[in-house]
C-alpha cells in the first residue's frame, strides 16, 4: 500500500493484506483463536460522506476490521482493529451470543456424526448398517433455537440424509431422526426422535446427473447454440470497484454477510450528478418452514446472519453462470485457523439485451423510431446447503434499479411412510419424500438519498375517488387518483402491502420538487412478490425475524444499523426480538425528511410439487426500485435508435432515416441478413385494391 | 388448394386467397358494401377435437370465414361464408350495434376534421390561424359510448393536437376541444367545448427523433454492440403455423381482433403428449381513464374490441424489435374496399438465452451441476394511436407459458393551463400538458385441456395454520398451508386477487391425479399484476367493460363465446352488459369437471410522470401459468448442462467431468476465451493458511 494510487476505496472490502495483518495482530494479542469474522467495519457515514464530496480535501476515512473470534472454550469476542497500525481498537467478549456459522464449522460435523455410536443406532434402526455409515450425510443447521438449550453453548442441528451412491442426490433419502452438535466440545449431545418412525426409502433414485439423464436415454439434442458477443467489449469501466454504466455509478463491495453491497449510488442526469442510494443491499433473510411437528419448527433459516451469503458464495465461470463479456471480482475471507480464503469470481458483472426499451409508430405513415435497451447485470450465486440463491442487480438505462433473485437448487426434504398423510403441510414429491411448505423471505435495506438528504416515505395507492356515480364531482364513475399517505414516524411506517390498491412505497425528497410535474423527486419501490410472514403473531418465527412481520418498515439512519434481525444471529430466542424492533423502540421517532432506511421484505411461498424435484427449475422474483417524477423528461431519448424515420422522410420516400439495425440478425430458415428494417421490408398500407 | 397437402391447417387465418374468395361472393350477392371483417369461424370445438385425434380419418373441419360488412347507408350486416364454395351460409342485419373501427376509418377522420368549419373555429379560438390546418392533427377514437348519442350512427371522437412542425410528436400540443365524426355522413356532427378553455400551448417542443436529439447534443456513443447469433439454426420446427419446440407443440393463429391466437398446446412428458391448452389469446383489454371530467369519461379504449390487435399490428424488422434468428409470420386483411392488406411480418418468432435453468452446488466438494435455460418467444406489436403494446408468449422449457405485455408508445395527454390544478386525476409531463391517470387491463382467456377434458378451477390462498400459538397442533405457531378453494359455479368463480394470501388460481384436472403428490395434475395461474378496476361499480366503464370486475371468471365453454365484452363493442352502452355477464347468467351453473374457459383481467395502473414524456421506457408486466403436480419430476434434467461434475468425479480430480461452457465467452477486460469452468477455474476451498 505504497502510493496513494493504490489505497484501497474507503467502501472496498478488506484485502487479502488487510485481512492477513489484522489476523496476525489479533493472533499477537490473543493467541489461537477461531476467527469467525474479519471484515470491513464501514466508515462512519458523517465522515464519508465529507470525504466523497470533497476526496482530495477531506480525510480519508481509516480503514477499520470488524472481527469476529471463537476462543477456545467457546469464549466469543468482538473486536475492532485500525488496518492501518494495524491497531485493536476496541475488544470485548460477549454473553450469550452466538456469532455466525461459517462453511468450516459446517463441514466438521457430518465427519462427527458419522462416528457418534448414538447416530449409528439410529442408522441401524432406519435401516443403514453401520459399515455404510460413509453413506450418511448431514447438512448441519444451525440450531435456530431451541428452548431446552438456549444460546450459551454453540449448536447445530444435522438434518440427515443417506446416498446409496456418492453420486446420488442425497435430498431423495431423509432419515427421520436430527442430532444436535455442540460445535466447542465437537460433539453430538442430543439426538431428536420422532414419535412415528420413517425408514430408510428402497426407491430407486431419479439422479439429474449425467450418467443418470444418459442411463434413462440421454441428453435432448435439438437444442442449437446461441452466441452472445461483444467483439468490441463492453460498455461498463471499472475504476478500482467503483463502475460506471449508461449515466450510472457506483461501488461495488462484498461482505461476507450480505454479499453484494453497492453504494454511492448516483445517475448522471445531463451531466449533473444526482445521488439515489447510498447503499443498498440484502440485508438478511428468512425461510420458515410451515411443518408444526416437532422439531421442524427450528427450520427457519435467517441465512445471512446464521451462514453468509457471502460466505456461501458460488465460484461462478465463464459461460456457464453467465454469457457473453464478463468481469469478476473475487472476495477474500479468513479460515477459521487465521488463513484466507479466496472466492475466485465471487461476483460477476455483464450487459444483456433489455429487449424494446421505446418504440412508437404514428398510425397515418408509419413513420417509427424503435431502440432497443441494455441492462447491466451485477450477480452472484450462493448455496445455501440445498437451495442456491442468484442474486442479481439489474440495472436499467431508464433510471431503474431492479434487484431479482432466482431459486433453484434441491428442496429440503423430510421423510414420509408410504401413504403417510402430509397434513397439508407439505407434498410428496419423491416416493417417500416429503417437501414441507416453506417462505423465502428477503429484507431489502434501502439507505436513500433521493436528489440529496432528507427523505420521507410515503404509501401510494390507487384508488377510486370518493365522489359516487351520478355525483357532479363524478358522474360517470371514472375518477381514480394516487393517494398518498406519509409515514411521519417509524410506527406509522409499519405497512403492508395491499394488492386491492396495487400499493408502491414512495421514497421522496420533499425539499425538491419536479420543475415539470411539480411533485417532490421520488424513487417508487413496486413489489408484487409481498406474501407476507405465515408463520403467526407471537410465533418463534416472528419473535426471531422480526423484519419480516411487515412489507416494510421504516427508520432514521444510524450507523452500524445494517442487519435488521441483528448483529449475531444463531440461537437469538426472540426475546426480545434483535435488530429492527430494537431500532424502532416506541415508534414515536420522526421520519420524515431526514436520513433514512427503508427495509422491504418481499419473497414468495412455495408449496412443493414433485416438478420441483430432485433439482428445481429456477423460480424467480424481482421488484423495481423506479425514477417517478425524478426526471424532467425520458432519460433514454440519446441511446442510439436501430431505426428511426420521420413523417417528412417517409413523405420523401424514406431519405435520410436512420437505420442501424442489427446486421447480423438473420431470418430463422434462410440465409437473409437482417438490415432491411421498419420503412422498408414492412408495410402496414394497403398492397391490394379493387 | 389442389391436394391435401395444400389445405391451411382447420385453424389457420384464412388465407390471402380465401379472403378474395370470400369477398368476391359477397360483393356478387350485396353489391359494393364496406368490408369491415373477413376472418376465420373457428371450427366447432367437437368437430375439430375429433379431427385432431384423427386427422386421417375423421371429417376434415370446413373452412368458413365469419364476415361484417356496413352497407351504404350504414346497415351493419353479419354473415358466414363457406369458404370452399364459396357459399354465403348465413346473413342477416344487426340493430343497434356497431362493428369494429377499421384502420381505413381511422384514418379518414382527420381530413375531414381539418376542413370542418366548426373546428377550424375551434382552432382559431385555441390560437392555431386558418391557414395552419394542415399542422392539425386528430386521433379518432370510437366514442367508446355517449347517451346523447346513443348507438344508431356509427361515430368516432377526434382528440385534438397540434404539430408545430410534421415531424414532431404530436402528443405535446393537445387541443381543448373535441369533435364527434359521423362515420356514415364523413362529417362532424359536434363539438364538445370545455368551460374552462386552454389556448395552444407555445412552449418549444422535446422531440425524441435524431435531428432533434442532435440539435440537443447527440446521441451517446459508450454503448457497445451486443451481438446474439445462432450460427446452426433455430431450435424450433414450424409445419405450416404449428410449431414445435422442446416439448412443446401448438398452432399459431392470428385474428384481426385477439391478434395472437395459440391453439392446441400440448406438452410431450418424457414421448406422451399431454394437452394442456386448447386455446389461450389476450380476447379483451380496457384502458380507462381516471379523470372525471365531460367529455374524458369516454376515453375508455376497448383496443382489441373497438380497433382489433390484429389490425393495428405493426409490420416487425429483422435487427430491430428482435435481435438473432427470427422467423415471421404475415397476416392478411380486407380493406374497406374489399381489397386485401398484408401486414408483413405481423408475427415473430425467436429463441433466447434464458439465463440459469437450474443449479447446484455440493458445499462439501463443490462439485456442480449448471445448466442454462432457453425460452421461445412468440411476439407482435400493435399500436394503438399514441401507445404501443408489445405482446409476447414466452414458452420455457419447464412447462411454463409466460405472457408477457410491454407497455411503450407515448401518453395520451390532455391540454392544461400555467398553473392549472390538475385535481389529482393526471399530472403535468410536459409543460402545458396533462397526462390523465389511467389503467391498462386486459384479460386473458384461457380455454385448459389440462391433460384432458374436464377442468375445475380452485383458488389457492396461502394461509397461516387455524391453530393458535401454544397450541398442541400449532405449539411454535408456524403451521401454515395451500388452502384450495373449489370454484363449483360460475358465480363462485367471480373472484378477485388478494394480495395477503399470494392467490393463485389453479387449474386443474380432476380426473387425473399425480401419481407421487396425489394431487391432481393441475396449471396454477400466478398473476401479481392485478389492480382491480377502479371505474367504481355503476360507472360507464363498469358497465361496458364488465370482464374487468373480477380478477376472474369461470364459465363453461361454448363455441363463439371468444370476447368477453360482445361481438361488436363500439357504441354499447353495457345496460345490459355484453359477453361474459350475459354467458354467466345466474350464476348457478356448474363449472366443475367440465370444459370451461377461464377469464383473466390483469393490468397495471398508471399515474403518468415526466419521465414517461415524450415516449415512455417500455414498462413490463406478466404473470406466468406454471405446472404444478402435472410431471411426476423436473422435466428439464435432460436439457444439456454448461458444466456437471459429480462428488467421485471430484474426488477424482475432476476426470469425467461434463464441460460444455459456451467458449465465445470472455473476460470483459482481457481476450481470454472461456472454457476453463466451474472445476477448474474456480475453488471454494482454504487457499490460504499457515
Amino acid at each position: 500500500m505504497g502510493s496513494v494510487e493504490e489505497l484501497p476505496h474507503p467502501f472496498d472490502p478488506l484485502t487479502l493484506g488487510e485481512i492477513e495483518a489484522v489476523i496476525a495482530v489479533v493472533k499477537k494479542a490473543h493467541g489461537d483463536v477461531h476467527f469467525n469474522v474479519v471484515t470491513l467495519h464501514e466508515p462512519r457515514k458523517a465522515e464519508m460522506k465529507a470525504w466523497l464530496a470533497a476526496p482530495d480535501s477531506a480525510p480519508r476515512p481509516k480503514r477499520v476490521a470488524d472481527v469476529v473470534v471463537i476462543a477456545p472454550g467457546g469464549g466469543v469476542y468482538d473486536g475492532l482493529v485500525d488496518v492501518s497500525g494495524p491497531t485493536i481498537i476496541s475488544w470485548g467478549i460477549l454473553d450469550g451470543e452466538q456469532p455466525i456459522i461459517t462453511m468450516e464449522e459446517l463441514q466438521l460435523v457430518e465427519h462427527i456424526v458419522r462416528k457418534d455410536p448414538g447416530v449409528i443406532e439410529q442408522c441401524r434402526l432406519s435401516g443403514i448398517p453401520a459399515e455404510d455409515m460413509d453413506k450418511v450425510y448431514c447438512d448441519p443447521w444451525t440450531i435456530g433455537y431451541d428452548e431446552r438449550f438456549g444460546n450459551a453453548v454453540r449448536l447445530q442441528q444435522a438434518l440427515m440424509y443417506y446416498r446409496p451412491d456418492v453420486d446420488c442426490c442425497q435430498y431423495q433419502y431423509p432419515l427421520d431422526f436430527c442430532p444436535i452438535y455442540d460445535a466447542d466440545k465437537q460433539q453430538i449431545i442430543a439426538i431428536d426422535i420422532p414419535k412415528v418412525r420413517r425408514p430408510l426409502s428402497k426407491e430407486p433414485p431419479v439422479d439429474y446427473h449425467p450418467a443418470a439423464v444418459n442411463a434413462r436415454g440421454g441428453y435432448r439434442t435439438d437444442l442449437k447454440p446461441i452466441n452472445i458477443t461483444q467483439p468490441e467489449g463492453v460498455s461498463f469501466q471499472l475504476s478500482g470497484r467503483t463502475i460506471t454504466w449508461q449515466n450510472w455509478s457506483f461501488h461495488i463491495g462484498f461482505s461476507y454477510r450480505e454479499g453484494i453491497v453497492l453504494h454511492n449510488i448516483t445517475f448522471s442526469d445531463k451531466g449533473t450528478v444526482r445521488p439515489l442510494f447510498y447503499r443498498l443491499s440484502l440485508a438478511e433473510m428468512v425461510v420458515p418452514y410451515g411443518n408444526p411437528e416437532h422439531p421442524h419448527q427450528r427450520k427457519h433459516a435467517l441465512d445471512q446472519g446464521e451462514y453468509g451469503a457471502g460466505y456461501m458464495a458460488n465460484s461462478l465461470s465463464l459461460g456457464c453462470d453467465c454469457k457473453g463479456s464478463i468481469h469478476y471480482l473475487d472476495a477474500h475471507f479468513p479460515t477459521r485457523a487465521g488463513g484466507v480464503r479466496t472466492i475466485k469470481n465471487a461476483i460477476c458483472i455483464h450487459e444483456e439485451d433489455a429487449g424494446i426499451l421505446f418504440k412508437h409508430s404514428d398510425f397515418r405513415d408509419d413513420s417509427v423510431i424503435v431502440t432497443r435497451g441494455r441492462k447491466l447485470v451485477i450477480q452472484q450465486i450462493f448455496t445455501a446447503a440445498n437451495y442456491e440463491y442468484v442474486v442479481a442487480w439489474v440495472f436499467h438505462q431508464d433510471g431503474t434499479i431492479q434487484p431479482e433473485i432466482k431459486l433453484t437448487g434441491i428442496l429440503n426434504t423430510y421423510a414420509m411412510l408410504p401413504d403417510e398423510d402430509t397434513k397439508g403441510w407439505g407434498t410428496q414429491v419423491f416416493p417417500g419424500v416429503n417437501a414441507h411448505n416453506h417462505q423465502h423471505l428477503f429484507c431489502l435495506r434501502v439507505n436513500p438519498n433521493i436528489d440529496g438528504d432528507g427523505n420521507t416515505v410515503y404509501t401510494s395507492d390507487a384508488v377510486p375517488g370518493e365522489a359516487p356515480v351520478g355525483s357532479e364531482e363524478n358522474f360517470y364513475g371514472n375518477a381514480f387518483y394516487n393517494k398518498r399517505t406519509k409515514l411521519a414516524t417509524t410506527g406509522e411506517a409499519k405497512t403492508d402491502y395491499n394488492g386491492a390498491t396495487s400499493r408502491t412505497w414512495e421514497i421522496c425528497n420533499p425539499n425538491k420538487l419536479n420543475p415539470i410535474s411539480k411533485k417532490p423527486v421520488s424513487y417508487k419501490l413496486v413489489s408484487r412478490e409481498v406474501p407476507g410472514l405465515l408463520p403467526k403473531e407471537g410465533s418463534l418465527v416472528w419473535k426471531r425475524a422480526a423484519f419480516a412481520r411487515h412489507a416494510v418498515h421504516v427508520t432514521k439512519y444510524r450507523d452500524d444499523q445494517l442487519w435488521p434481525a441483528g448483529r449475531h444471529v444463531p440461537q437469538t430466542s426472540g426475546e426480545p426480538s434483535k435488530g429492527l424492533p430494537e431500532w424502532i423502540g416506541d415508534g414515536t421517532e420522526s421520519i420524515d425528511n431526514v436520513d433514512l432506511v427503508l427495509w422491504h421484505t418481499w419473497g414468495l411461498t412455495h408449496f412443493p410439487a414433485p416438478e420441483d424435484f430432485p433439482v428445481m427449475p429456477a423460480e424467480p422474483m424481482t421488484l423495481l426500485l423506479r425514477p417517478r417524477n425524478f426526471f424532467t423528461s425520458n432519460p433514454v431519448m440519446d441511446v442510439p435508435p436501430s431505426y428511426a424515420s420521420t413523417p417528412s422522410q417517409v413523405a420523401a420516400g424514406n431519405q435520410g432515416v436512420l437505420n442501424a439495425a442489427d446486421k447480423l440478425s438473420k431470418l430463422a430458415f434462410s440465409n437473409a441478413n437482417g438490415g432491411s428494417c421498419c420503412g422498408t421490408n414492412g408495410t402496414n398500407g394497403v398492397n391490394g385494391s379493387h
